[in-house]
């Protein structure tokens, strides 16, 4: 007997292994039957003009796979244990098959459609700017300044982990975050942020999302309620919503965080950036600090303090942060390495109150086990050196340069303007007149010029179908631009304007 | 007026920030209390006898951060516009607070109790041997080599990529991994493991673990149904239940997952490990291939294919997997370098059937923004460069010598003896007979003498409660142990259980 097989020369393919896979594709679509006894290998080596090596390492290989079945002096027989009425047929393959039942094609056509549904129906924040390419200039928000990572420092240190650790590297760490590295961030974040915590109570994560996804993970279920910033991070808003939280929206004002509207309800956790509120820049204040602290104990809620950008802190002092005011362990503290070095460290970290370590622990543990060792020891010794303070130091002051270009320049060529969030972060808003257009059609005019300046939506932020935020609100990253393009950018936009 | 403030001169602290702490905490404990006058500069620095320049800093700060409220002419006043009755009084503060009323302490203690209670009840895989430093020879399962991480090569990639990627350091990058390394995987699988995938279908994921979650994701709601091997891998027991599923056990036999036994019912995934069944050891052979996903195909479940230690094949030639086998897109395959280079590296994929691209790329980037960008342009290029292939043949002999050393000592010490899981993988099976002591005890006994062998349950295997899995059979890892470990470690365990 004679089978059909096709071979080309030209493909990338050996020959061995596209004989291989023309019989392999022939037993699974049905072609060779269960049973049927094969060809010899000097037969089939005589059809195609290949060598018989070629074919016996064929034969041998879908032996191996347990598609051929070979009889000592007897010959080598298609599998005789495989199913019958196979339903791997492939649809492509139908084409071939003249002989095919019609109650096997009904049989295949109704088994299609009976997949397992998706049971996720989530959204994304977005953190790309689809139209970065076509920008010259580009306000975009949250983008550290790529010429101020510390690539020096950061391939000496590499090289010196790299050195003597085939063990750590091939070696799986803790979950929670290789110990020296929370101990840094313990040791760091006391003078700098006011928060006196044991290393014990740190997790590193991937970055903040994943932090909020272990808070989630630890006090979400279906229609837990949770207080949102309104306007807000999207990344947040959706994620604690995908794990079945219901968002009660408190509105933001030019203090930030409304609390004297914070519900009197059974609250989860209340999510929120008091540093520098996000989108719209505000800090707020002692007097809501202390009331949303004397809410959280109140209600029973946790706060979750996400203090995305703090290290740049433009007026006054440090600020201690919401966690630091809080002696009760009512706040879950939330920081990140991706603004101040570089967001593909994909580095951050949690401070949990002490009854929430051992759960978030285990749901970290369950998501991931834990985080590259190497740009963990990479980013210990940058800490631990005091590079890391130099380095904050160092952008900390390009940034508040930055700042200064920027509203020097709206200034001038717009006027006597309504700004928020000058106090620190990567970003300002402005809060464009009634004579302007609305910041959607901002954002487009800008763009058509090669300037990005983004409305809510486009910048990640999520204002629950409040209009009013996102109508005449027009944000501006300013931590990857240059003095000169902020300059140049915001002369094109009053020019087009005008 | 004067107020209490005990400075310590020996304190790292410095005076500064020693003035502001005691004056921060005594307004958030009420001693000082809304409104009052506080003591001027000129005094405290007389009274506390340190500069006044340190305590004009510190009220600076007070008053940068709202505590206090300076008045022109008139003086400094704690803020007035604290909460009067705070209930931010720290427990550790009350102590001093002589004058609290009954109400307030009432009030305290009512609401301490008050939490919102923790939704999460998970469990957690073992990853790490809790006695590995007590001993010598130590069989623990999965480990790489040590000696065989590519070191030099890492280095010089490392440094490759580090010599002018500021930028690439600094942005975020696809949630769904670097393009790059997706294409470098796609076209190692198609020899490697028959699989023909485009890279938009693969997500990088942080190892098999988060790989389990993105699916749990995007298949399990409340109740799922999931098929599990029994016994199976922990970490995805475990995993899946943590979103809700139930787990429906089908039994392993010496060939691996019986898939006669699979259930006719609304299932939406099976969990499975064909290549080399965890922790039983079995290669799945063809016809249950077959029978799997034709049983797939019925029932609409989709097959969890992990194929965590298949780059380590001992006998016969590489086995396409389920994935390649599959031609209808029922097959979410999933694997990782954790085992072929390092668990530290903290990158694994998994090859998702089209229509589960979409809601899997939102569910990965909901739980994290992607993977540390040096490790990926790394291991791209690690790849790429054919590197990988000749680490992977390297490894593979080393194992391969291992393995019949192992053997061999068995064999030796204790007869002709029942082994299993010999055709690949890195770990093996002894099911010993009744004339042994069960495995949880000869796991001690080897423990005592600086042995570690392990029994299913210390060896992160899941067993459902079906304990005669887990009573005779006993793992040894020898991907970690030297070939004279492996005799001597074999040699006293005899000594030990004759």
């Amino acid at each position: 007997m004679q089978i059909s097989i096709n071979l080309n020369p030209d493909s990338k393919q050996s020959l061995q292994s596209q004989v291989f896979e023309s019989i392999r594709e022939q037993i699974l679509s049905g072609r060779l039957k269960s049973g049927m006894l094969m060809p010899s290998t000097r037969m089939l080596n005589e059809q195609l003009g290949v060598s018989r090596n070629t074919i016996i390492l064929a034969y041998d290989r879908l032996i191996a796979e347990g598609y051929l079945y070979s009889k000592e002096t007897v010959g080598t027989f298609v599998n005789p244990n495989l199913p019958e009425d196979s339903l791997m047929l492939m649809e492509d393959t139908l084409k071939y098959l003249g002989d095919l039942s019609e109650n096997t094609i009904q049989k295949i056509n109704k088994n299609t459609s009976k997949r397992h549904p998706v049971a996720f129906q989530g959204r994304v924040q977005d953190l790309f700017n689809p139209f970065h390419d076509q920008l010259e200039i580009d306000f975009w928000v949250g983008r550290p300044d790529p010429e101020s990572f510390p690539i020096n420092i950061w391939r000496q240190l590499t090289l010196k982990k790299l050195s003597h650790s085939g063990s750590s590297m091939t070696e799986y760490h803790d979950a929670a975050g290789i110990f020296e590295l929370r101990k840094a961030i313990a040791e760091h974040l006391r003078p700098a942020r006011g928060i006196d915590c044991d290393p014990e109570q740190i997790i590193i994560v991937n970055g903040i999302q994943e932090g909020l996804n272990v808070v989630a993970r630890v006090l979400i279920k279906q229609d837990t309620l949770a207080v949102m910033e309104c306007p807000c991070y999207q990344g947040a808003a959706y994620t604690l919503e995908s794990y079945g939280a219901k968002l009660i929206p408190v509105p933001v004002d030019k203090e930030g965080l409304n609390v004297k509207k914070l519900p009197d309800k059974k609250i989860g956790l209340a999510y929120v950036t008091p540093s520098h509120q996000y989108p719209l820049g505000a800090t707020l204040p002692l007097e809501r600090r202390v009331r949303l602290l004397d809410w959280a104990r109140e209600t029973g809620a946790y706060i979750v303090e996400d203090d995305y950008d703090s290290d740049f802190r433009h007026q006054g002092s440090p600020l201690t942060a919401v966690a630091g005011q809080d002696k009760n362990g009512y706040v879950i503290y939330m920081g990140t390495f991706s603004k101040s070095i570089g967001a593909a460290l994909r580095l951050g970290y949690i401070v949990l109150p002490t009854e929430l370590v051992g759960p978030a622990r285990t749901a970290k543990a369950l998501m991931d086990n834990g985080h590259s060792w190497l740009d963990q020891a990479v980013l210990t010794e940058f800490i631990t050196s005091g590079a890391y303070v130099k380095h904050l130091r160092r952008i900390r002051r390009k940034y508040l340069n930055r700042r200064d270009s920027l509203v020097k320049a709206l200034q001038k060529y717009f006027g006597n303007i309504k700004l928020s969030g000058l106090e620190g972060g990567m970003h300002l808003v402005w809060h464009m007149p009634d004579s302007l257009p609305e910041s959607k059609e901002v954002q487009k005019i800008a763009q058509d010029i090669g300037v990005g300046v983004y409305s809510l939506p486009a910048a990640a932020a999520h204002d629950f179908g409040k209009k009013r935020y996102s109508k005449r609100n027009l944000l501006f990253g300013y931590s990857s631009t240059s003095k000169e393009q902020i300059v140049d950018g915001i002369s094109r936009l009053a020019k087009e304007l005008k």
